[in-house]
């Protein structure tokens, strides 16, 4: 708890002098003021980050954990459990959609068993952080221990520690795999926004009716089995969450830490996110919100902590996907604001006629 | 004309085999089938441009077509005429925003002086296809000759396949710069549309109240003056229109003839992709939508033409800058298809167990 701790006390506000100084730039670049819309506020907040005249984005790292979650064994999901250790393989093979997104942008993909059920193959390319072999059922208990939430998060904070030291990292994206997270994530946020169920859950991967009503019904079940406290966000992890999600929002607090921008993935990286910000509501100001999945709990989500996603391209893969396709946006963002020439510089009339 | 015509036929379908074929390639990738949203609909729309299985993104053009607007004289815009011409030497220079979003998107971008009322130094990476010194004021006249329209459209099939043959091309985007422009477009797709002025006129690069009313005013003189014919787009760009506009829709028409994916930029790039629709509608499915502008016109375009924007970010700064964004998000797409593993190939579980 120690090193949770450390790293919270560690997050300060972003610079709003490196903001106003990102300002006066961008207005003074060979454009018609605020004409290029997100990209300049995005320009903003990472000067603010950084607090670097000259940001650079060049060290890319999306973080996948993955986990699992006992309360599949209720029939919450449309896929089979070992799809979870599966896709961790394909990641590790460079088959998915993260590492052809992530190569696309430059960035690399670290793979991390938060708490996959069976236990992987070592590969070079995988960091294991496993807490347990899946989370317990949570519609019959606490999905795992307060201890088991909090080392969950902190392996987060260490595995993104560890590669911020030993590679270097610009910018971090979260994403996840797990069967079922998005059970967990719907139990979670629902609890932290003190909202109905049913505006967090939704298809995941695509279940029918049934199977939906079902889910809800379980989650329902869940709450009231484990009467996690909306105030305590380690309770709320404990009793409902998974090892995938406290390590996102480990990572997260370690980044903002660090002063890097946070760049978050779907509706289970925005619960993460969610409950990263319940941790240390200062962590929201280093957050970039890369897109808006179909998932109906993450738009919930991103209204409640301001954030504006960059991108809604019906993306609801996880994985870090959506995370991967903004950094393009976000780089682009920078080079704006350090490559662009200033009406000085290029001889062009900037006083309107009208 | 006879170039014109023998390009319009040169524009057959988007072939459906080919998307059928994407369609299921990607419902066999590691991942629920459509949970990459847009980014499968652009990878199948590209594979039915093409008609190729594993199409590649590889050399990308912008055109950024720049001309003078005769309107100007009427005080309708707020930066002084000069702006073109200023802009013009900072495209060539490396400073504009153009400049830097297609170097972060890894394409080039093509500088073609379509009618700028200045002559322009020479300049290596300058294409000059001036039609005339600007185009005449609309509100009192014509602001082109008929000739003058064919010439300019044109204009923009030889800079196009020019740039095809000379370096290659697997997708270009089209922008723009001059000083009035989206006065010229407001008109030529209200009357293409047959709609009232004050839907498609917007506040260009920030024009007040008082300005922005007397701009409606000079719209509907220029109309009332030289009564455009609604059918006969070649006549509507003539009375109304933009050596850059036609240029722009030129270019499109040539693209969609060598099955190129053809990438729509802002409201001025809209109303040259609403004018090469007129003209010829099978040119529609080779178009990708970047990005929505806050210019209000923009919008009534694209939903007109049934295309989706890729982006939404506020951005209302034309060159092509939407557009060059968008290529990493369209070159995304394609590699989805092209490098990632099936269920087979990665010995992942696809059957749903619900």
């Amino acid at each position: 708890m120690s090193r949770l701790k450390d790293v919270v006390k560690g997050i300060e506000p972003i610079n709003a002098l490196f903001i106003k100084m990102a300002k006066e730039r961008l207005d003074n670049l060979t454009k018609p003021q605020g004409s290029l819309g997100r990209l300049e506020g995005i320009a903003m907040q990472v000067m603010g980050i950084t607090q670097n005249e000259h940001p650079r984005i060049e060290k890319k790292v999306i973080f996948t954990m993955a986990a699992d979650h006992g309360v599949t064994a209720q029939g919450v999901s449309a896929y089979p459990r070992a799809v979870t250790a599966q896709m961790v393989y394909n990641f590790l093979n460079g088959g998915a959609a993260i590492n052809v997104l992530a190569n696309n942008a430059g960035a690399r993909v670290v793979v991390v068993d938060m708490g996959v059920a069976e236990n992987l193959k070592a590969h070079d390319g995988l960091i294991i952080k496993k807490i347990r072999h899946s989370t317990m059922d949570m519609s019959v208990g606490p999905a795992m221990t307060r201890q088991e939430a909090i080392s969950s998060i902190e392996a987060g904070i260490d595995t993104s520690e560890n590669e911020f030291n030993k590679e270097g990292m610009d910018i971090v994206g979260l994403g996840e795999m797990g069967i079922g997270n998005t059970t967990a994530s719907a139990a979670i946020s629902a609890i932290l926004l003190d909202l109905p169920i049913e505006k967090l859950a939704g298809r995941g991967t695509g279940i029918d009716d049934v199977t939906y009503q079902h889910k809800i019904g379980v989650i329902k079940k869940a709450i009231r089995q484990n009467k996690p406290n909306p105030t305590d966000p380690l309770d709320v992890l404990a009793k409902v969450g998974g090892f995938e999600i406290g390590g996102m929002a480990g990572a997260m607090l370690h980044g903002a830490s660090k002063r890097i921008p946070v760049v978050i993935d779907g509706f289970i990286s925005g619960t993460a996110a969610l409950l990263a910000y319940q941790i240390e509501p200062a962590v929201r100001d280093y957050m970039i919100a890369s897109h808006c999945s179909p998932e109906k709990g993450h738009k919930v989500i991103l209204d409640h902590l301001g954030l504006e996603p960059l991108l809604d391209l019906h993306m609801r893969l996880g994985e870090g996907t959506g995370a991967a396709l903004a950094f393009n946006i976000i780089e682009a963002s920078i080079k704006i604001l350090t490559q662009m020439a200033t009406f000085q510089d290029a001889g062009v009339s900037r006083s309107k006629i009208v």
